[in-house]
């Protein structure tokens, strides 16, 4: 089959790979119908993540139609639409009951060196059990309800679990830090929620556009202590729960600095130097939280899945570029140059 | 009156200084009984704190008896027996109500620049409805109950805060960092609330004896990597709740080194340094939590108050050297180079 490998930074390749097939009685394969380009993948792409080697596959956000279960599998079969988290999970573990699926004993994450990637033709998914989401027949042939499915593989969930970590509630005021898919998916997870005041920060107006859409209410174009400073000011003392959907130390610094007394930061951005922006002194003097984590997004996947469903939620708007499997290299060099927010993948 | 005056690292003098008298309605002037030095004085003792002053006033941990009020004052009179929390504050602000009076918009610390410290012979107290809480008449008396309610000050409050902060409730699996008197304060709080295993680190003796009288039920000697090796060991995966009392580079690294995915760190320690040991991108990937802060005793006070005049609950055994107001100096000297836990001042 044909899918997506990293070579080096700014380097990635469609290439033919061998075709997955079952190798435990607990996996299975799926045909990937609809896959994504995550921010997060700009971290490799961009030669951040000093771990990745070439050969690795790329992908962890995928959909697709099984083609074949191994002889334990007993949730999906042949022909059935699934959704995967982008990490597999046995769902029986310790972590996975604790509803924290992303430290599951028996689990991993798609792509690197040993999985397939979403970002290629079909998958071998191990924990199929565990794993695997069915979508309802109903769904099947809907492309725009597909569409507002396959958020809930990584980014809408994400940005729920940021909103859930920072203990989003009716009425609240919510800042945003972080105006890519994330970050827009975060104030549509806090409205939903039931935040009453949503603070984005950018200056993109086409993501600007997305944060109103989702929810947002207030605007601010500022950064780092002016962005802090304008928050602390329209907030009067701060805003009672900060989403940080960055990772990096000007968002962490930001996130530390602003958050009201008692507050909480709900940070999902993968740590690429946050630690240094952390302003621990701060939190400690003020009692300001942090909680999050990377996203167990399989404990959420039924919850929004069914408001998805009923037409009351729908991120598919953060998707500005749709490419096949051959344009996934000019996708990552879109995302790369902010010239897109998140690019759809069809193989 | 007499009161401790810090002069530089090493030095702190007990000298003259103006007598406290009423200067706000809502102040009170209170004749100090008891007071402590607290493990956190050792960070302007030892040079750490370098926003410390010649001339500012220590001791942030007291009780005493109310010598006159200002006319606003309705909650205490002269006469009145009244423990002190660690920071005073208004009673009646957003955050005094949503208990994180530490944050109190009217609130601050004892000692400094601006206000009389507790290694004194009296204090003017702002803020005395929102602050002082009345001792019963009842255990005005009992020297031993006396000392039992000192801890409420500051060092109890604390060790609880770690333990409510990190969410310990009936049955978990808890590990204190830190066996200083807030740590070993931490292992009180846990069993109170229920902890089934509570695993103590330290090395010295004595302390290890007061930690097992608290409640620990298990002991490591290992620090840094072989701490957290053998705490993972020992726990299968990490304990649930890590109390942090220590607040520098290596604590902080083996709170966060060790804590069980989904699990959270109480951190109480003051960083100086902690940052730096702050393992981020584990916390990040295990969905490890960091909540606490400055403790908010105050909020604490009437409940554990109960539980020690009802015979319950007694941290006085941590006092393990007492000196009357001129010995103060000679009591840095001990906690600074470990030979008392913690010191009882009697002006």
């Amino acid at each position: 089959m044909k899918a997506t490998v990293y070579y080096a930074a700014g380097d990635v390749r469609v290439e033919t790979v061998p075709d997955p097939k079952i190798v435990e009685p607990t996996d299975a394969v799926v045909r990937v119908t609809h896959a994504c380009i995550c921010g997060s993948d700009l971290w490799f792409y961009r030669g951040e993540a000093k771990a990745w080697k070439a050969g690795w596959r790329t992908g962890h956000e995928w959909m697709g139609i099984v083609e074949e279960v191994g002889s334990a599998v007993k949730t999906v079969k042949k022909g059935d639409r699934v959704l995967a988290p982008f990490a597999y999970s046995d769902g029986t573990c310790e972590f996975c009951e604790k509803n924290v699926q992303t430290s599951c004993i028996n689990g991993d994450y798609w792509g690197g060196a040993e999985h397939d990637g979403g970002q290629g033709e079909a998958v071998r998914a191990p924990q199929a059990d565990g794993t695997l989401v069915k979508i309802p027949e109903s769904a099947a042939n809907d492309e725009n309800l597909l569409a507002a499915l396959l958020p809930l593989t990584d980014v809408l969930g994400t940005g729920h679990h940021a909103a859930i970590s920072a203990g989003v509630k009716r009425g609240m005021t919510v800042a945003v830090i972080g105006d890519g898919a994330v970050g827009l998916c975060a104030i549509l997870a806090a409205k939903r929620l039931g935040a009453e005041r949503i603070i984005a920060f950018g200056r993109h107006q086409a993501r600007l556009d997305i944060a109103k859409l989702f929810g947002a209410t207030d605007f601010v174009k500022e950064r780092d202590k002016e962005g802090i400073a304008k928050a602390l000011e329209m907030t009067k003392g701060g805003p009672e729960a900060v989403l940080e959907c960055v990772g990096n130390e000007s968002s962490m610094a930001m996130a530390s600095g602003m958050a009201r007394p008692g507050g909480t930061i709900g940070y999902v951005g993968v740590p690429y130097g946050s630690n240094k922006g952390l302003n621990l002194s701060r939190m400690f003097g003020q009692n300001i939280a942090l909680r999050g984590g990377v996203a167990p997004v399989r404990a959420y996947i039924p919850d929004l899945m069914a408001d998805v469903l009923a037409g009351k939620l729908d991120a598919s708007p953060v998707f500005d570029k749709s490419v096949g499997l051959d344009g996934v290299p000019e996708g990552y060099t879109a995302m790369d140059d902010r010239t897109a927010i998140k690019v759809l993948v069809k193989p």
